[in-house]
């Protein structure tokens, strides 16, 4: 039988990759490198050099166009919904004729497969479409949550305290969830404006582990503006950005 | 100046290591290895292979007697600054005395340091108390959390909703935080006796990783029982139990 490996590699620096990764990498006949469009060329990047480092020759890369998300749709659930079914096409068809029999293929993950990345489900999605059946595995890697903490050397957690973790787009609503929230996938430093905040602690990371990591943390009435001013300088050098951040509040 | 690193090692399988971690052990003259106690001999041995596999000669070990946190007191965060403030002065002593000059002396943590554990903020009240001054780095590491949700094959978060991640002493307070809670530090199935958790499905696993792995998932009302009875017969057989669960109700 076919078997497909979801491997995460860490969120940027290639010595986040752990060493069950590393022997996933070497045990794979065909990596596919999904393109997300020119913007996110560092993520390819990386992944490209984890192949070099730790595959087994003879091996193949294929690439494809990962199909994009409707990102001008208010109906968000509906538009990522869509977005799984197109991607789940794509790698059904990747799986049907790139995978050898009895072969292996590999996703590279950026992070960990766990948090807030739909690989997982699309290849639960292609299963469920009942084509040609194949094993998979997961491997777990380092998240950007715990390589921000890591570089800020600060605990998630408090003692007997929960922590949450939760997207930009619904902070104001999960603002109340813990007195520690990290937020991912924030369009643009939600925290900011949010008077439950004003009193909280933030530690800030983009691009945390790679050569282009930036690094702040205070309260946020001290370094709110700042945060703004680098990650909208970031994101003009780069062509794209991303950030995740620890919010703090004082403990009740 | 001396440097002291806190080196996450991952949740139980050797493999779980990243090449940051093995370098970051590579670099030691010292581990320090702190005995919790009998029942966690497996904790031990673990870090003793790793230190086995990666370290460079020469290097020592030192061993101390971790000091006890009084399970007793009902006053659990008392209890807990109360454990955090003698283990200060431990690991202060095993700083100042066996790190020598410019060199670099090691914490090796299950997990990820940023997650349920004390050693960073340990760290930091030995840095607090206003000693010999030292540099020191966190190197993040796979949690069981992602371990878990690796072994069972599903994203710990759904499309635009949050995670909690929460202590089974907190979880009948932070049921309604979010559809998806992830528990840790349970000291015996919490979820089991919640109606809010009923009609939920969950994803439990002990000793994540190691070679006494147990997974076991499904709806709440079926598994419940098993679970709870695989958990008392392991903690029988070992002496101690390390698990760690998804609880994922349908999403509002």
């Amino acid at each position: 039988m076919k078997r497909v490996l979801i491997i995460g590699i860490g969120a940027g620096d290639p010595a986040h990759l752990t060493f069950q990764a590393a022997a996933a990498i070497a045990s794979a006949d065909v990596f596919f490198l999904l393109d997300k469009g020119a913007e996110k060329d560092g993520l390819v990047r990386l992944r490209r050099e984890l192949i070099a480092a730790h595959a087994r020759e003879p091996y193949r890369t294929v690439e494809a166009r990962d199909p994009e998300r409707d990102r001008t749709s208010g109906a968000y659930v509906e538009a990522v919904a869509d977005w799984r079914a197109r991607r789940a096409d794509v790698y059904a068809r990747l799986i049907a004729e790139e995978v050898p029999e009895d072969g292996v293929g590999a996703f590279l993950v950026w992070g960990d497969p766990a948090l807030y990345d739909s690989t997982i489900a699309i290849v639960e999605d292609v299963l469920a479409k009942g084509g040609e059946p194949f094993d998979y595995e997961v491997i777990p890697g380092i998240s950007s949550v715990s390589a921000l903490a890591a570089r800020h050397r600060v605990s998630l957690t408090r003692v007997a305290k929960p922590l949450h973790i939760t997207t930009g787009r619904r902070l104001p609503a999960d603002v109340e969830a813990a007195d520690d929230i990290v937020v991912m996938l924030d369009a643009g430093c939600a925290f900011a404006d949010l008077p439950e905040a004003a009193g909280a602690d933030v530690y800030w990371g983009a691009y945390v582990g790679t050569e282009d990591e930036i690094l702040l943390a205070g309260p946020v009435r001290e370094v709110a503006g700042e945060i703004r001013r680098l990650r909208a300088q970031a994101r003009e050098a780069h062509g794209w950005v991303m950030d995740t951040y620890l919010l703090r509040k004082p403990a009740r």
